[in-house]
């Protein structure tokens, strides 16, 4: 067929997964001239007709990854519950897989991803390994400590707090991590580009505030309020994360800023981050146009801050339904704040539906424009509309 | 069936056309959760894989625009060159149409356009409508002048220099404008966003530099290099234009400043321009971000620059064939510089395959950008590559 049209091929990324990360790629990535194809198991998934060619499948199926794959240049994630069988096949079949496969299998197992923080000498909190609750009792020097599922925890599932060891009973089963509690400051989270010659941008370091009520972002604010030292450390730390991972990628790197002043490596995600999402709006090359320069090969971009930025989560709040936004107009109406709706069919409580991030000079501004995006901004299940409305 | 599924309908936007304009337009849509309908000839347009549906067909016929229009709320266009006739028929329906029906039925004519800056007061070239060339003896006091089509011209089509009457003769056929020629200093073009109860946002002048090979904007500049009060003095006058079309949309008010300081408007284009690209990354809230928010009838957005900006079109040089970017990484590494590439299929000389933006605190580093882009990225016809890259 290629004698007969002339046509070269256009550089192809298969990418793992449809949710809303891969759809802000997709919003940077149709700037440039390349193909996206996606493999997620909903067909009505963030992304699924903003593909150049989406499969509905399922993207730990190890054979359903390497049909999908076969014809494409890069492979991408957005996700980490993902065959790394069918991408260690992928990578050496010569393709460019970012993250390496090496990398996604030590993160994916929160066990395995301590111990190689261990290995490398990065300050992360003391923790031991355990198969099975029964264990935990031998390990009660570590109280207050938290218990984490070595794998298959998201966003908060699979990990509990362990007070003393009466919590034990209602631990979870299987092979877990018990990691000592640390006494919190704050969480900070710090971007990390590495690409394929090993050089690095880092972006400034972010201040995460959590929402207890979900365990989930609440808002983030960059640049982290933290004197110019700390930031300073906190990203020649997570550079150290990156390159001892010592491969391509997109490395968000989250780590707490102990009451004595230590940085402690929480865990690292090899993709991009909820915690970059304001690189859309505040930076000149958002965490989304570094991933697709690491997947083309191409220079990796600025990633200075040109404002203070806040991002605020949009999390789905009052039961389950199709969605409306509440508070939409105050929103739109404050300069510098950029709405993001993710196209999810239906909100749930608790479901990431879309965020906001604000950009300002000032931290007043910055704050100002927050609260009103917290007071008013709601994401709720719509009311039915009358049936004129829907001919 | 709207009682079954209890799903509210999302509001859908049809859009005329699914080139560059449209293709922008729906990078930041996807922001948004809105549906957008697409209707374009060419099943391998821009756009055509991007929108929530996409019908192939011609937006210059009444009954194709009616069909494909037939469920939507809103109705919008990406080019001029669409049915005027079907617009007002689906207007009459009930339906939010941008730009108005009037409005676009007057711009769509040059002579009418003119007529209608006169009518209203606002200074323009001085001109004579005719019916065919043999009448341009009798405005012979116009020369020097451009003789204009009064409809079909585009980007620099349509249009003559009339030095003298000798020209006369190579002159097209058909009803024409005669217009006095200018005594350009600079042109100019401002955008105006005018909302549906009257309130309007004016974005600074932009300075326009022509590229003689193309009559094609080569590259521009925001702000304008032009004193204090010519700028005000030139948002006053786009304001003025928005306001006599008196009905909602997005205005690119293109206009000359004369030698002698006068500012003539030149003409007006009643959608997204060219004018108005580095407002994506200059502003808060970007041309097309506008009228999404005219669409749905949000608050107009923030447009005032936070940097300056300059735009550099990407115009196909060396023939016809599948595209080529020569150049990518020399620009790709220069920090505020932005590529768009328009996933076009085929290159040819003359066709706008893409831009670059460059963003910058000065006007020194604007200058040196501008010029590294100029001088290295080309887009030009590929080379065939070998069989073995093609499988």
């Amino acid at each position: 067929m290629s004698g007969v049209s002339g046509m070269p091929k256009k550089p192809v990324i298969a990418l793992l997964g449809g949710g809303q990360l891969g759809r802000m790629f997709l919003e940077n990535a149709l700037r440039y001239d390349v193909g996206v194809h996606l493999l997620d198991p909903d067909p009505d998934c963030s992304c699924a007709h903003l593909a150049s060619r989406f499969v509905q499948g399922s993207f730990d199926d190890r054979d359903t990854v390497l049909r999908f794959a076969k014809d494409a240049d890069v492979v991408g994630i957005e996700i980490e519950h993902v065959s790394v069988e069918a991408l260690a096949e992928l990578k050496a079949q010569g393709k460019t897989v970012i993250p390496d496969p090496d990398v996604l299998r030590t993160i994916k197992d929160k066990g395995l991803q301590k111990q190689f923080y261990r290995e490398h000498g990065i300050p992360t909190a003391d923790f031991a390994l355990i198969t099975d609750k029964s264990e935990i009792a031998a390990h009660a020097s570590l109280l207050p400590a938290y218990l984490k599922s070595r794998t298959g925890g998201y966003d908060g599932k699979g990990v509990m707090a362990l007070n003393d060891l009466s919590d034990a009973d209602a631990a979870f089963d299987g092979p877990c991590v018990i990691e000592r509690k640390a006494d919190i400051a704050l969480e900070l989270a710090v971007l990390v580009v590495r690409s394929a010659i090993g050089t690095t941008v880092v972006y400034d370091p972010v201040e995460m505030v959590f929402d207890p009520r979900f365990n989930l972002v609440d808002h983030l604010r960059a640049p982290a309020r933290i004197p110019p030292n700390t930031a300073r450390d906190a990203q020649i730390l997570a550079r150290r994360v990156a390159d001892a991972f010592n491969a391509p990628g997109l490395y968000a790197v989250e780590m707490f800023l102990t009451k004595q002043g230590e940085l402690w490596v929480n865990e690292t995600a090899p993709r991009a981050h909820n915690s970059g999402h304001h690189t859309i709006e505040a930076c000149a090359s958002s965490q989304f146009d570094q991933l697709l320069r690491l997947y083309m090969g191409w220079p990796l971009g600025d990633a200075s801050l040109h404002s203070k930025a806040a991002m605020i989560n949009l999390v789905g709040e009052g039961g389950t339904g199709p969605m409306a936004v509440k508070g939409l107009d105050d929103v739109l109406h404050v300069p510098g704040t950029f709405l993001h709706l993710y196209g999810k069919r239906e909100t749930r409580t608790g479901r990431k539906m879309g965020h906001v991030t604000v950009v300002a000079a000032t931290d007043a501004e910055l704050d100002q424009a927050t609260a009103v995006t917290k007071v008013h901004c709601k994401v709720v299940p719509a009311l039915e509309r009358a049936a004129t409305d829907n001919q």
